[in-house]
């Protein structure tokens, strides 16, 4: 049998973990920090690499594979870059039996690598732009872990690029966040807020980080993806020069861009219930399955298979033809978020019908099977348009707006969400929300609004709007 | 302009290392004995990945992601793995600033990290048989090194699975085998010899390994693919048990298999030439790329992007409408290694044809346009027939028996290739022809044949068939 968990209402980060272990998409492993991706949750990053990846190859990107590895003095070849780094990496100091003269970090992330090569094979403006990516994992020594949240090593795409100028490296930023809004939207049903970080938050040696947002279930922010523009200052630091148009050598400007299976963790999130996961069907790895009723009976295993077999075309499809009783199967299936069930028994077969259930609602369908190869695609696109609005109507019931100290700290006391404030830009402020009201920020929306003429936390004048949030 | 590389004749090894310069493949990097992998070279690999892992899937086999570190405890659980591996892993001695209280290793195989897993889900004969794999890099710190030949780190998939019989384990061990050796015949062109490796030469800790041994055009064997039989002694060490069918405990067997970056190396020294390198078809990143010739003049570009869409059905294809001079790009593509050449000018437009070359012999062959679609598929075909044949008359060319030892030292001074002997199955007579002749054992060949009653090199009687190289 199928055991339950933890209901969402009474422990959120308990009914987390039990959907990772019960819906089988992760495990521990004696390393420390480091997690299992078992097959389950790795067919889902593996529908959501190949997703992203088309959408990179479109926009003219191609991948490579760099070393794991980055000497210390590499590592340090950018100052900001370092500092912000350097504390969380992991060391290697031998190889075999013999140590080494330079230390070796397992690559937390691949800036200095990639600009390492770039100044190699950067000669000319014809050269550029250079839009390079990478599918790896990375490393991080992080203090507390949490499956798909944050873990030692997790598995990502990094992407590097390099141009001409400062605009058309902002336009590359820019473009990249898109493509991950766009994923999340429309493939992962995820509603997320487009912004820039502030420079507290932006990623070390970057000039701006650009962030997609999402909102959990439990009204706590999940950062989903991030585009940095780097200016020139990593050229600089890697010497890393062009002969321009006008025949004078000149420093290319960068951008890089990650996504991550942290990703996992925000559809767990996001869609979940307390039954299981929800997967949005773009990339759930069984997208209906069939479940046949009374199966012992003459025809409908027959049935059963046959409705696989026209329906391989149109969807990922299995048939659960397991001794186990139809009711254990609705309860595993629908702890596995697969997004529909199709019943099909004795019944149905007479009558010419399948029933088909989604998974989030649990709305039964009546299908006749003669139309059942047109039916199946405007199903799973209703299931990606309803999850999508339950999570857009969480996010705007949990979205607020404060112009004074006290209503920030009346949000604090009693939701959990977005809080919208304005703000002077400064850092001192952004630390007092911290402080005193438990709140980062995610992100100055590009969508901006004017709730008020000054910030509330100083009271002078206020430049932008931000979004605040408890984050995972 | 493109330049000339060292001919294979006059230095071979100078000769790899051009083309794998010359046709962006990969790049140094200041990690020792780590490789950048370029972006045509990545787009080979991931090739090569996706129908592998094609034919994975088709077998029952699923992914899963594992971690890049092994405890010290954790490698050292069994025995012979961890004397074969412990000289040449990298370790991890600090996370940030903290030391860590045990070393861990980065990867350079996973057993251990599957067999703890394994002991974890594994626990009735229900849940076997296990069919998992992963893609990842491993690293085994190595003292010289060559691009995809020999890295310090690498790309590969491994394979690892449980069953509840030594029957079924060896019955898999042979399949993923016949998988590696589809792989290279059918889709690489790459004739190998399917066979058993000796004890000396088998998988740290594994009972057999299997392999499929390729010849380069120098007659240097290159192991492309190994399969190991592992019975149950990682079980024991892990202490992984199931119930069977008897309701009694009993130890699963189990398997491991892995192909890595190393065949990209095999496909440069089995089909390239002194223009670069010669891609089989079904790897190709291009598998046709057009070349207008005359482009200034009014309808040729337009007849070349015309041609282009009507190709993107059949074959990889690309026009290459850059401002170099046609023989720029006959010999940049010839490098690159790209099957066909479709040459487009405006005598062909009239003509209503076109020029299509084959690159591994330079065939010129004159396509009605209005046939092209049908005629592409059958040409790279063609392409992959020719090269297989090549390299299959290479290797018959460069294989010898002896049966003497008189024999063997007369086809060492004269000869680099495959020498077939009979031998005793002792290590001692193995140990005299690495040290006498220079020669290893490549494998026992699937296939034997009868050369003589005794061994050639103690005169004791022949138990089976060796085939020895030099290898790489």
């Amino acid at each position: 049998m199928v055991d339950d968990i933890t209901p969402m209402d009474v422990d959120f980060a308990k009914w987390y973990t039990d959907i990772v272990r019960k819906a089988d998409l992760a495990d521990y492993s004696s390393v420390r920090g480091c997690m299992i991706v078992r097959p389950y949750g790795t067919a889902i990053w593996e529908n959501i690499r190949s997703l992203l990846d088309g959408m990179f190859k479109e926009t003219g990107h191609e991948n490579v594979m760099m070393p794991m590895f980055i000497p210390e003095s590499l590592l340090q070849r950018e100052k900001d870059h370092v500092e912000g780094f350097a504390p969380e990496v992991a060391w290697v100091t031998h190889g075999g039996a013999e140590e080494l003269a330079e230390r070796l970090c397992v690559r937390p992330t691949s800036e200095t690598l990639f600009c390492e090569h770039y100044a190699k094979i950067i000669k000319s403006y014809r050269d550029l732009p250079m839009l390079y990516n990478q599918w790896c994992s990375v490393c991080r020594w992080e203090k507390t872990t949490r499956p798909f949240l944050r873990t030692t090593e997790f598995w990502w795409q990094e992407g590097h690029t390099m141009h001409e100028t400062a605009e058309e490296a902002m336009r590359e930023t820019e473009r990249q966040l898109d493509v991950y809004a766009r994923l999340c939207e429309e493939f992962l049903a995820i509603p997320v807020v487009k912004g820039r970080k502030t420079d507290k938050e932006k990623f070390a040696g970057a000039e701006r980080t650009y962030t997609i947002e999402a909102m959990m279930h439990d009204g706590k922010a999940l950062q989903s993806g991030t585009s940095h523009y780097f200016g020139d200052g990593f050229a600089r630091a890697f010497d890393i020069t062009f002969q321009g148009r006008d025949n004078k050598p000149q420093y290319p400007h960068q951008t890089s861009w990650g996504m991550s299976t942290r990703i996992i963790g925000a559809i767990i999130m996001t869609h979940g219930d307390d039954n299981g996961l929800v997967l949005p069907p773009a990339i759930a790895p069984v997208q209906a399955v069939i479940v046949p009723v009374a199966q012992h009976k003459e025809g409908v295993l027959d049935a059963a298979y046959a409705l696989r077999d026209r329906l391989k075309g149109v969807c990922r499809v299995k048939v659960d033809d397991s001794e186990n009783s139809p009711g254990w199967k609705f309860a595993e299936y629908e702890m596995k978020g697969v997004p529909l069930r199709i019943e099909l028994g004795p019944k149905d077969i007479e009558k010419g019908q399948c029933v088909v259930v989604t998974r989030h609602n649990r709305e039964k369908h009546f299908i006749p099977l003669e139309n059942i190869e047109a039916e199946i695609p405007g199903l799973l696109q209703k299931v990606r348009d309803g999850i999508y609005q339950i999570a857009l109507e969480n996010r705007e019931r949990r979205t607020f707006t404060a112009a004074s100290m006290e209503e920030i700290m009346d949000f604090t006391a009693h939701q959990s969400g977005f809080l919208k404030t304005m703000w002077c830009g400064d850092l001192a402020c952004e630390m007092a929300m911290k402080d005193q009201a438990g709140l980062s920020s995610r992100c100055m929306p590009f969508e901006q609004e004017h709730l008020s003429d000054v910030c509330p936390i100083c009271g002078r004048p206020a430049k932008e709007m931000v979004i605040w949030g408890k984050a995972y």
